[in-house]
């Protein structure tokens, strides 16, 4: 099954998709939803069936993170990327950041290249939704503990991540994540998930995620020693070769600017960049 | 005054302090406090002003921080700081990392050792509260966004903070902030605001604000570039030299020490750490 958080622009709902229309399995809520945890729902087609269905044209897809849920993401997980960024040596260790929802919109929305600076960079992902939580969760069981797949664009301002990761992966509305999570039920091999991103069409990234250093298992145990993890949140597992600040020349972002990052079996996360007002 | 979240063992609510005695300044609520977002309240005293008094020794403290507050620390704030850590120069931009309010603990509460590491170490610090939010606040107004002040210990997990920040800073009840908040109007010139930690009452750090290298309305101005800045929000301000790794030998927290951090004007922020369960 798919679920997305989306929006009728007046309140927000998570919802089951299915062939273009969305069925609402909650009442609408009001408010930020960027200050609402989202929890993902039971996985029951029995809980959406009787509401009414939304024809996807009339919904606007928001990201499926919002409140507490902990947005973690893995740099350096793909040994193309290790290179391209001038590294010689893989970490024994996963190198890892946060980001917060208000710093990421759903598909479809724009994504805002800030003032400050004219760094801004794509990262295509793939990125974990938990749907059970824990702590010191074994490698061996840490699948279970996975409600599905998303896609995630971590988006990158250059210059401020040589200041400190933080700020660079922080930017108000630079990332993107959805359209909607695939339940891991219908991934049977989460190894073969194929990830390509394009900017203007033009294709800048492709990998597949058995090319990760460190595996969905690997980061989930490592991950929960320190943190524990509860349904909703999200871990983004790294970008593979071809992003924009290790070409020659620089690519980035500009406003007009289409990005693209599309998942076999899951989908296309497409937003086009703004400058910021 | 003097604002603190407290728990009365059933609930939590925000309370104002005075005299030994807390005034709730809301309902008590129910749930998870790390979360659900910290507001800061009305500096109106008459809207606590017919709560009942509840006398602080039977009440908890509760970090003020939870759901969607933005937790933003800077690292390498003071320069000799910077030198006991082996930097040569200091950076032109602030560094800065996130902590998650899970992270946190309140005064008088237990910080907690990792079961995977011993390298747990203090890090005593100033934190500011948001009161105004906002987007690119400048440096001469950024004083009028204050709520107030705090006290954080920044606990920080060595190994596998050398692994990324975001791990060694994000250990679960490895920090701790509070006990309460001092509102802006009551710190006339926050500049001399000074700080000491203490390990089982021996003096580890001491230093005053005016030697930060980034002060508060800089950092504010920097940070409020990329992200948007809520009421609610805290950023804490760096630590001192003196930290429990760059000592020789190694000075780290253990199962049964007290750590207390101590801020003119503010108060002393008093934890024992306990083995994790």
């Amino acid at each position: 099954m798919k679920f997305a958080r989306v929006s009728n622009g007046y309140g927000y709902a998570t919802a089951r998709i299915q062939g273009g229309v969305a069925y609402p399995c909650e009442d609408w809520r009001t408010g930020d939803p960027a200050r609402d945890s989202f929890v993902p729902p039971t996985l029951d087609p029995a809980s959406a069936q009787n509401a009414a269905a939304i024809p996807l044209s009339e919904l606007s897809f928001l990201p499926p993170i919002g409140g507490s849920n902990k947005l973690i993401c893995l740099g350096l997980n793909y040994r193309d990327h290790v290179s391209e960024v001038g590294n010689e040596n893989v970490s024994p260790y996963p190198s890892l950041f946060t980001k917060f929802p208000d710093t990421m919109v759903g598909a479809g929305s724009p994504i805002v290249r800030p003032t400050v600076s004219d760094a801004f960079d794509y990262e295509g992902e793939i990125a974990i939704v938990i749907g059970k939580g824990g702590r010191h969760i074994r490698k061996s069981e840490a699948l279970s503990h996975l409600f599905g797949f998303t896609i995630l664009m971590d988006g990158s301002v250059r210059d401020y991540q040589g200041h400190s990761v933080t700020a660079g992966k922080c930017f108000y509305a630079s990332g993107s994540v959805g359209p909607w999570i695939v339940t891991s039920d219908e991934i049977p091999d989460y190894r073969k998930l194929t990830l390509k991103t394009r900017l203007n069409g033009e294709e800048v990234q492709s990998s597949v995620v058995e090319n990760m250093i460190y595996d969905i298992p690997t980061a989930i145990e490592y991950i929960s020693r320190w943190t524990p993890l509860a349904p909703g949140d999200v871990i983004s597992t790294g970008t593979p070769a071809g992003v924009g600040f290790a070409r020659t020349p620089q690519l980035y972002i500009k406003p007009g600017d289409l990005v693209e990052v599309e998942v076999s079996s899951i989908g296309v996360l497409a937003n086009t960049a703004v400058a910021e007002a």
